[in-house]
């Protein structure tokens, strides 16, 4: 039920004296009830009512006609009938209508007709629809047949007052009237509506009629005040009604706004050849290109426009066949952008040579357009710099820097039922190629010039070269952190992971979902940001940055603005290259341990880690992996010349880098019923029990991060080791390198101090070898909320802290990612027990309360620490919102998700110094 | 280094005037310095000193002396040298000496021979040891001879001096002593120090008197003032030696509180028949029981009754050999045990007919002693109740609660090698018994009447009826969360879990653990309590809690002071009705899934979980589980009649019913290679498909608790009828229930709202069903930091809160117990990363900073919740001390630790309320 408003809670007594209905020109005095407030005029007149009485101000030739308040729906709602003199001021600003048009409503000669429109604050599925010409009835329509000799028009009309009423005032199921529709039709023996004669429309009008009266049980209101009056009513209702109710519920709106209804003198287009119709764009809303952009037909009726049996002009050619009309028109739109200080988007009706203006509303845009039309408006003085930031969302920002699927295609595919499958959403993009169920086929046919698709149940480190030469990636089995979508996100690769619907058979090379088989060789498109899969090929769109020059000059304003620096997560020199070409100001989160799944050096870990810790052994293969290490860092110091590079010392537990038990278990017994090769089969036993020994129940909770680093301290040495001897020759270089060692996985400030003094001790050695010093930090990941909760003694050893929120969200919801999303996490998302996904979106009631107390513990602990983000929320807006308010100093997150972020940054900053998107009240024109 | 303290800092200049030397006599002189405070006396004389003060004091005869402050000895820290007017207050207390004995300190015809010992507040190892005889010399030994007419006793003394002041004055190895002394004894032919001559002894001296010269390259000082000058220093010295250091910083004391010197007057039991020395307990150290308790021998030296070389009589003897001196020592014992209200143990040396006491000291006792004095001196109305309950420890409870180990045989064990690994201390207590390597032979022996050790790699449910037929469990793998290790704590069955040191092969049915095996049918021992494995028998004690009538009585009025009510974990009516015997006023924790993995309930578990959500044979199956969950339940009310019971809804996931992948895939390639079982093949490779489905990373963060609840409810649902059925039917018997439902793993409030709506429906329908009510409770179990944090919300649908500090512990570290302790955690306690296992003791500054954030926000909501914990810490005092600190209404542990759980409240309460288990200055007498 809704709820009431103040307003509501009035006496009806005192509601005699009130204003229910304020005329299109009587705008100044709605104004004046709402204190001058614009806000306030659309709640009261709602945005319809409000936008025809704001272009009737600005003297744009609008059909007259008036609006009745939202408060008058909300004393209705609660009393149950119109509020005391409502009904006498619509009369009386009927009769102002009446005056103006030179009509009389519900007169046989010159009747004036209306529409019924609903208008609440905000535009709300549910709400009663448009009734047309209404004040027509038998006689009427006789007069106005003599008046415009077009008998057919006049039943047209007519007829479709009866159907609109009956299914939208009365509630009279459509098909009754189109049943009959098509039997006339039938009957006539044409195919369209446009086909049928006066006559028909006649006899179709008293069938309607009948088909009413046989419906409702009375006959179709003569009366033109009682079709009004049950058309109002009908409005109000509808505010109720159960859809309207559901809609505000999941919507948030509040219940007691109401809506207001608009009624307004019919202007008819199709009265002949100096009538028309049409709508306009004020710039083109593909490209946002700055040029009136639209369509008009001659002697038609909107719906004719709409219903595509005639086709429409381009509007300059309205300048051809009625010069003034389009002078007219071009002179009011041009004002009403500048007005609105928006692009416009309207509709205009032309009778009988007379233009009228019926809507006007913001206009819809592409991702493209949404940018170009934001930095050109700021370029002409329309709007400021900070409107234009605030006008781009980060999604649109994200729009044009994936591939995407052309949309209508897109659509065209869902329908025609190519669309396959659901995974999760795990990088985005948009991919088309053939499926390759291996990598080593992958990579063949990648190299070989064919776009692929890789797929497979789940990927393993085994898989990245293949990974790397494909388009895209589908996986049947984990979640968004899973193998492939940490892979795919870092290399930008569109993927889709965890489909749990499709079945991949790798051995039969065929995927199957439901009865739709692919087989290797054969096309599918993946979209990586919608998490769909399509059989066949969807065509795309690239994007490419560096000539993105409007995207470049809105995010070079953003960062003017915003607070936040942002930084990427890249792991080798390429990323890191891409990300400082995407405006990154710093390396954020480097993971050590890609480096060691690469061919070359995965035998040497693996017998690294099968030595004993701290034996000789160990020291021999992590000799070995330095040289590897050293390069890797040397490449990335210099691709981020003079930025900071955070590097993480490594973070899995080891057995990640081990094959599985179960298939060494397998290998075994086949060499134990085969009996011939004792000594491989002692090599995999040996290795199964090294293997039995680093499986963990819990590998997310288990050794591995700083407790690694403590446990095999060699390990460690050797990382921060490389970075130093990487860092020192860049510094013997003269390139000015800014080494910062994060320790990962931290529960108590003295892992942080055991592993600092390592570093210490490990760079005063290294600066002496070599004989440079390099400034470096020491920082601390907080990403256990025992961290968060104790980062006031982990401040104390740390220059910097950086929230590694995927972990921290994991650990504080008791949420396993990669088994969650795909066993209950969408699930609970679905059915309302959780609002966002928590790990798309920053928790703010539970993980951000452990950030806050991180950053608020962690400050006083220490002024100068630097604290960051580098969990995907980094990317992400809203969590981007929430770093800003909580003080963060940076985010970092993919290389391609960084102008995102830029934006994102910005915009809060904006919108925390009182900035918005539009002006309150429009601008005075 | 030692810090400074603030007496240190005082300029020497001031410290003439400053009082450094104590007579015994002076008591009331340094209490007066230290403004009365006892607590002052002991910081500045020592314990040892003050306490000869106090019995100076109360009239005791003590042979005289005095004490140089801990103020000196800081002073000697800070200088290097003693402080200006020690040595001369030495001087004059060492006169006053010699006045009272009327023997003189170097006097050749009648000298004044000393001891000297250290003396620190808290007694210390590592301090110097004592120095006896101080004052003999060449002549003085000589005149002591005239004087005793006893040859062999003077240079057996001076013997003694030259020894002692070499090697702890002079840090001479003792070996170059004894070396000597054991030659010496084959060159007398003597096998015993006793049967060396008085010639004998003297040249003993002479010998040693050249061993100390050849180390120390000095002679052996014959001025007895050299001799104290040097022996104080060397004390003074020891306090910063580094042993002592090291202990202090381990333990926690401060370096700046200094040690004292005790200078007191020898006196000799060994000087004919009319002498003795003996050492006595005021109560009976064992059992407590209120008797004079001790030995004596006549003319004999302190050393002589330790050495045990003569056997001493009992202390009643002393009554009829010198009945004056021992009514005189009763009358003095009396006294001081009144005086100190405490057991005392004294040492005491009659010389020549008369009575010192030289110590009295609170005496050590065992577990049961110490409750049956604590209790009868209460009744005797000589300390109060609540001081009664303070003395006594929840581990004395503990240990007399669980079989345990005679400790002079673990001892012995120990020594002779047959201490051969240690584990998890998994489930307290000793169990002795043969090795059986399955479970079915362990219940075979075990109903056999043998006592069995189970011995496993690890235990999984199938293994549980040989568990509880066995006397102790022994496991390689796994730690305290461990199947193995929670099943035996459930069912008090002593277990060492995770032994790693330890190859348990289980075709073969050997143990080894380094040189040592034990086969089948061989017996071991284990200690749960501290997790060590012994090879062979060690013979143990038993506990019956209904015969400890002293600890039942202590108990009684610990229940007066506790606020915090104590509840039991159990899962079946047995552990119910133990729990209520123990004191458990009701259960804080029903597991309700043990209850599935019984034998005849295992396969339709299994049928279920294979079954669709919401499907008709889920709820065929379910069905079948009904009755068996009734009757669960109904045992478990009516064993706790009139009392709340907790039931937790189904928490594990669902693969944990389930057998494992790996050997599914061994039976599969096994089957596939002999290829004539087609049908079973294909049955376990829809098993594994349907495994392979269930499998998760992070099972502990996975599908599990409430989320199992949503996505299967009809599961919760089953088991919500089964409570309600349950309790009605009870009902209807006139039994008083109080069932409380728990949902387990919650991370936001809306998952509780779910299930609560759920509970209440069923409630209704049952309600109707069987028409009788019963009053409930619906809680949310708090285990994830989200829960904490997010309390106010949780609250609003919670009639209760109960922590599971288990879980909570893991997230808010993000570590995983069973793979964390065997392979960092316990090294980071060793190595001081964390100070204590969090697993044991609850972590206050991370994992209690939830619980308090909880348990405000929670009470803030709803002031009505009750809050309970049931992790183990529920158990354990230190964590519920915390518990009482923050204001829970109820801890809950296993049955066996329910004693212990109550006294530790107690305590809790009484110390927050300014109780003590002594008062600061001890009651006049």
């Amino acid at each position: 039920m809704a709820t009431t408003s103040k307003a509501n809670s009035r006496k009806s007594k005192s509601s005699a004296a009130k204003t229910w209905v304020y005329r299109f020109a009587d705008v100044d005095k709605a104004e004046a009830y709402c204190d001058g407030s614009w806000d306030g005029v659309r709640g009261l007149l709602g945005g319809k009512g409000a936008n025809l009485a704001e272009m009737t101000r600005i003297g744009v030739s609008v059909p007259p006609g008036f609006t009745v308040t939202t408060e008058a729906c909300n004393a209705y709602s609660k009393n149950g009938g119109f509020p005391e003199g409502m009904w006498e001021q619509v009369l009386t600003a009927l009769k102002s209508v009446e005056e103006a048009t030179g009509k009389k409503f519900g007169d046989v000669a010159n009747p004036l007709l209306v529409s019924v429109r609903s208008g609440a604050k905000f535009s709300m599925p549910g709400m009663m629809d448009t009734v047309l010409n209404l004040g027509l009835n038998d006689k009427s329509a006789e007069g106005m047949v003599k008046l415009t000799k077009d008998e057919r028009f006049v039943f047209d009309a007519y007829r479709r007052l009866v159907q609109m009423f009956g299914t939208v005032v009365m509630g009279i199921d459509d098909e009754a009237f189109e049943d009959y529709l098509t039997e006339a039709k039938k009957e006539y023996r044409v195919k369209t509506d446009a086909e049928l004669s006066a006559d028909a429309w006649k006899k179709v009008t008293e069938e309607f009629k009948s088909i009413f009266k046989k419906e409702v049980g009375e006959d179709f209101p003569q009366d033109p005040f009682k079709q009004l009056e049950l058309a109002i009513e009908a409005v109000f209702k509808s505010w109720d009604g159960k859809r309207a109710v559901d809609y505000r519920n999941a919507a948030g709106i509040s219940h007691d706004l109401g809506t207001a209804v608009n009624v307004q003198t019919m202007v008819f287009g199709n009265m002949g050849q100096n009538s028309g119709t049409g709508v306009a764009f004020t710039r083109e809303p593909a490209t946002g290109e700055s040029m009136l952009f639209g369509d008009y037909l001659i002697n038609a009726q909107g719906e004719d426009v709409v219903a595509g049996i005639r086709t429409p002009s381009p509007i300059a050619q309205l300048k051809k066949e009625m010069p003034e009309v389009y002078d007219e028109f071009l002179k009011i739109v041009t004002r009403l952008e500048k007005h609105y200080r928006e692009m416009q988007d309207v509709e205009f009706t032309i009778e009988q040579g007379k233009l009228y203006m019926l809507q006007t509303r913001d206009g819809k845009r592409t991702a493209r357009s949404a940018i170009r039309i934001a930095v050109e408006m700021a370029d002409e003085g329309l709007i400021s710099k900070q409107e234009a930031v605030l006008r781009v969302t980060p999604e649109q920002v994200s729009q044009l820097l994936h591939p995407q699927f052309d949309i209508a295609a897109k659509q065209e595919a869902d329908m025609s039922g190519r669309l396959i499958g659901h995974g999760v959403n795990a990088s985005p993009g948009a991919a088309v190629g053939v499926a390759a169920f291996d990598a080593d086929l992958a990579e063949k046919w990648g190299k070989a010039g064919k776009d692929v698709i890789m797929v497979r149940p789940e990927t393993k480190p085994d898989d990245v070269h293949g990974m790397l030469s494909s388009k895209g990636i589908l996986t049947s089995r984990g979640g968004a952190t899973s193998h492939a979508a940490v892979v795919a996100r870092q290399f930008g690769v569109p993927c889709v992971a965890g489909a749990e619907g499709i079945d991949i058979d790798v051995r039969s090379r065929i995927l199957t979902a439901g009865d739709v088989q692919i087989r290797e060789g054969e096309v599918l498109s993946i979209d990586g940001g919608a998490g769909e899969v399509f059989l066949g090929e969807i065509p795309t769109v690239e994007p490419d940055f560096e000539r993105e020059q409007f995207l470049q000059k809105l995010l070079g304003w953003a960062d003017e603005f915003r607070r936040l620096s942002v930084y990427a997560n890249a792991d080798y020199p390429t990323d890191a290259r891409r990300a400082r070409e995407y405006g990154a100001r710093g390396i954020g989160l480097c993971r050590t341990e890609h480096m060691f799944f690469q061919e070359e050096r995965l035998p040497v870990v693996q017998r690294m880690i099968l030595s004993e810790p701290n034996s000789e052994q160990e020291a021999v293969e992590l000799e070995k992996l330095l040289p590897f290490q050293q390069d890797d860092f040397y490449g990335i110091f210099r691709a981020m010349e003079g930025l900071p590079v955070i590097i993480r010392l490594i973070d899995p537990p080891l057995h990640e880098f081990m094959p599985d038990h179960e298939s060494l278990a397998l290998r075994a017994a086949g060499l134990r019923l085969m009996g011939d090769r004792p000594n491989e089969l002692a090599q995999i036993e040996d290795l199964m029990v090294a293997v039995k020994g680093l499986e963990e129940f819990n590998p997310m909770l288990g050794l591995r991060g700083v407790r690694l680093g403590i446990m095999r301290p060699a390990i460690n040495a050797m990382q921060i080791r490389a970075i130093f001897l990487a860092a020192c020759q860049l510094s013997r270089e003269r390139v000015i390198v800014k080494p910062e060692i994060m320790i990962p996985v931290t529960s108590t400030y003295m892992e942080v101090k055991t592993i600092r003094e390592m570093v210490d001790k490990i760079a005063v050695e290294v600066f002496e070898e070599l004989g440079v010093e390099v400034e470096y930090k020491v920082g601390t990941m907080i990403e256990l909320p025992r961290a968060a909760i104790t980062s006031d003694q982990m401040a104390q050893y740390s220059d910097f802290f950086s929230f590694g929120t995927n972990d921290l969200t994991q650990t504080t919801f008791g949420i396993s990612r990669d088994d969650a999303e795909g066993k209950f996490l969408l699930e609970y998302v679905e059915t309302g027990i959780l609002k966002e996904n928590p790990f798309q979106v920053l928790d703010r009631e539970g993980v951000g309360y452990l950030v806050d107390l991180g950053v608020r513990q962690g400050r006083e602990a220490n002024p100068d620490i630097e604290i960051g983000i580098c969990g995907e929320h980094g990317g992400e807006p809203k969590s981007i919102e929430f770093c800003h308010n909580v003080g963060l100093d940076y985010v970092s997150c993919s290389p391609f998700r960084v102008p995102i972020a830029r934006l994102a940054a910005a915009r809060s900053a904006l919108i925390d110094d009182g900035f918005s998107p539009k002006a309150d009240k429009i601008a005075k024109s």
